[in-house]
């Protein structure tokens, strides 16, 4: 499993944080929000699913993937 | 129609806006939130719900009712 922090803008709530988690599960992703640092730790299977495309899924749900 | 503006704290993204403004419209109140005043516009038939409900229903959606 690869690991992952990626910095996030503009998650400001519970809702936000259901969110991303909930659209990173769907496509594999085991993801935990940290609101206060604005930051998703995503854990993954490199030959089902790469980082552009867990920072599209992210994005998707409306917001800025920083780094 | 009963008008009232009410100040919530809490409401941070448009999730939080959907979840208050569907919560009410399921009570039968059309509802307004706005972001940046920190506020949500309320009309409703006073015969069929009250101001305290209107709150409560707020509440309810994990927000905090200012005034």
């Amino acid at each position: 499993m690869k690991k992952e922090t990626i910095r996030v803008e503009g998650m400001s709530c519970n809702h936000c944080v259901k969110a991303i988690e909930g659209a990173l599960k769907r496509i594999g992703v085991e993801a935990k929000v940290d609101l206060g640092s604005g930051t998703v730790k995503v854990s993954y299977d490199e030959q089902s699913v790469d980082l552009s495309k867990v920072k599209e899924t992210i994005e998707d749900q409306g917001y800025d993937v920083v780094a």
